[in-house]
């Protein structure tokens, strides 16, 4: 379907209905749909047309709409998920409804430390709302999503080993419900302790709108961190890497907030497509493996009180006395300086070639080896790609991105990606027990992987809590 | 029904049966049912006959058969609940599922901080397994119960603010369904991260039992503190405690695992109740409110750094230059003494007369506003009966604990605890927004309060979720 026969289709119709309950701003079709129609990985549909209501009664307006007259929803909050989870599809017949405009109502309840905030809201601003009272929302991510995304995806973050995922984090939700009424319902609210039957709230977490679409949340707030350390870390070897893990939790604990590892082919492939990052390695020469560790403390120094610099000093010190053989080198630095070089690794290896990156996790102790694995067998089985992994070794995360170069053979073969999803996906979920998915979530990529790997039990469930929540056609993935 | 009647009654062929199943110590029936029979608090109900398990297999051998014969099952782990939730109805038909014989395996996996146990395994003896690798279950309750009970309790304990609930700490469940088939479920496994679709083991947590019996676990490990400090805080005022709190969380931020209030009342009675319990206060007066508040570190103290005791003295020192009018007092002293007092008052304020106990919960900023409410209206409607407050204020808690002293008229009247708790109850919830079960679950005590505050549209999910997992009866609480 192209534009011009949109222009003709029976969806004027319901774009001027939709029109008159969400103003002319509120529904948006032909080229003011493009932003909508296009995902941050290169994902392209055409939306019917796009609604962007203001608030939760508004989505409750246009859903019992769309529900009564039989038009898929696709819902969208800040569209820089990696699955496909919030863009269209082809067919020209799904509303993509964003969450765009619904960013009114933010209000932080201080003495609660949390914040009850409409789903539209990008993570910048609400930190921004929260800075003056010394508070945040402790997900850390590279890109800057709307809050309504970050619960549908149940993102998780470089920081995850000190705050955890958003699911630790969410008190309460208001949904809209993909039913005839366009059903308003809310499941929880501030309190932290609430234990009166089902917590239903987490259905709708990490669902990716498959129950419902939320439109508002109340968040639990931590504490800004007024001190940091950092270090890049080279362990001897990547057989140290899970021993130095272990030690450095037992030496400087409540302080931990980070563990990343990044592989040496990464940070040579992003050093390399980034010129502007500065090399930090002795020689320019980049280790095997190179983590990124930082400690964090949430209220200002005092006289007399050790340094968190000095802190993480004496317990490398205690590591290179008790255990020698573990670690290589340590690099002590400005702590923003480390972290861009391992935020720049997303975009680094996107414009190496072409990428295919597998969001995985597996139990801590498995990561190293499944890594291992994979760097012996890859060469064999496809010839030319290069195993860049980093991630969050901490919580068992790693972001498995393997690279063909541009112009290489393997780059062109179209049914690369496929190919090596299926390889690692398999090796992943059945020979270690791993997931797939560690914090990306489904879409549209994974849902082969889903519907291959989920026991059919599990779907059944899922059709039995659509068709009493959201019986319409509603979101990206099909759990049932 | 009387034990009389049951030896002559239609069980003696389940009973059989079951016995050829699960071996002769495995059903257990009149005086060896007893201790089965009766809960922590008074409940006391009569069982057709009592299973215990070995084994999730077994579980599901039994409950096969029971749901073929029609045979209403009421699962029961460590029996510690103070809601009626573990214990047969009076009627004599239900089967009492004992997981007390299915503690047999206990798996620690070291790296990845994670333990896998049998459900029947008491936190005693799996804290015990954890403590030589420095590692324990982070749950801190009075009691001592088996897991299976506190994860379909989601239980939550005095130290929720630091660690969180069971909730928090749950990596994956294996469910036992009561089905035909007695199916055996596994939902999510030793990973930290997985996001590949509903999470559905957050519907079998704090659910007591109603989709299903939770049989095994892995389970969160956290380092054990090594280092701690605590003090008595005397709040000028109930009105500071909420700004006292703001302030310690400022200023010892991530030490901070616990702050408790206990209010004079409560302090008395215990006091009064036990008398091998020492007054710490000065002269023997006891203040209107007293803070527990304790501060944890889970490395060994190194040369050079500030004791635990010096980082509390300092952040009370400024809390008295720059706020003078929070504190009036503090009390330092060791640790256990201290927690002493706050674990010693449940059984201080049963021993002191008719007790009715409130679980509550509200945002933070709202529970000392609705204890100073009932301390006002309290003896207008309820003459005799004393307040006596205690509880996790940093967590948003309260146990409201109300006494009636022995031989009072209060004391006998049948209807108090009924006309308490519902006084209570719909204040909680109907005018502050609260929970009238912060962490204790539904049981039979609150049954009709959750008929009555639970949205229809809640219950209707429950029957659906009930229908494709469990659909025969089992638990205590109906949901739907």
């Amino acid at each position: 379907m192209t534009r011009e026969d949109k222009a003709l289709s029976p969806f004027n119709e319901h774009i001027a209905a939709l029109r008159s309950i969400l103003s002319d701003e509120g529904v948006q079709v032909g080229a003011d749909a493009a932003a909508y129609e296009e995902g941050a990985r290169f994902d392209r549909g055409v939306a019917a047309f796009v609604l962007r209501p203001t608030s939760t009664a508004e989505v409750s307006a246009a859903v019992s709409y769309c529900v009564r007259n039989e038009i898929p929803i696709v819902p969208q909050a800040g569209n820089t998920g990696v699955v496909s989870g919030s863009t269209p599809d082809a067919s020209g017949t799904q509303a993509v409804l964003s969450l765009d405009r619904l960013s009114r109502n933010l209000r932080l309840d201080i003495d609660n430390r949390s914040v009850r905030a409409d789903a539209g809201i990008l993570l910048s601003d609400l930190n921004a709302a929260l800075e003056p009272d010394g508070l945040f929302f402790p997900i850390d991510l590279g890109a800057n999503p709307r809050l309504g995304g970050m619960l549908s995806t149940n993102a998780g973050g470089a920081r995850f080993l000190r705050y955890g995922d958003v699911r630790r984090n969410v008190l309460g939700i208001t949904v809209v419900l993909a039913d005839p009424e366009g059903s308003i319902v809310t499941l929880g609210s501030s309190l932290r302790k609430n234990n009166t039957g089902v917590d239903w709230k987490q259905l709708f977490i990490g669902t990716s709108g498959a129950f419902g679409i939320i439109t508002e949340c109340v968040l639990n707030a931590e504490r800004i961190p007024r001190q940091n350390a950092a270090a890049l870390l080279v362990p001897s070897t990547p057989s140290a890497i899970l021993p130095l893990l272990r030690e450095i939790e037992g030496r400087v604990g409540e302080y931990l907030s980070t563990f990343e590892a990044m592989s040496g082919n990464a940070i040579r492939l992003t050093l390399q497509s980034i010129p502007r990052l500065k090399n930090p390695f002795v020689g320019g020469q980049v280790p095997n493996y190179v983590l990124l560790v930082e400690l964090t403390r949430t209220w200002e120094p005092r006289d007399g009180e050790q340094s968190l610099d000095k802190v993480l000093e004496t317990a490398l010190a205690e590591i290179w006395d008790t255990q020698p053989d573990l670690l290589a080198d340590a690099l002590f630095g400005p702590s923003q300086q480390l972290w861009m070089l391992r935020h720049s690794i997303p975009e680094g290896l996107k414009q190496s070639g072409r990428l295919v990156s597998c969001d995985l996790a597996f139990q801590r102790g498995d990561v190293m080896k499944f890594c291992d694995t994979v760097t012996t067998e890859l060469p064999i089985r496809f010839p030319g790609v290069i195993m860049c992994d980093f991630g969050h070794v901490g919580d068992g995360g790693v972001h498995l991105s393997l690279v063909a170069p541009h112009g290489s053979e393997a780059a062109l073969n179209p049914d690369l990606e496929g190919n090596l999803r299926s390889w690692i996906y398999e090796k992943a979920v059945n020979d270690f027990g791993g997931s797939y998915s560690g914090e990306h979530g489904i879409g549209r990529k994974n849902q082969a992987y889903y519907d291959k790997f989920t026991p059919e039990r599990l779907k059944s469930w899922a059709r039995a809590m659509k068709a009493v929540t959201s019986p319409s056609e509603l979101g990206v993935p099909r759990l049932g």
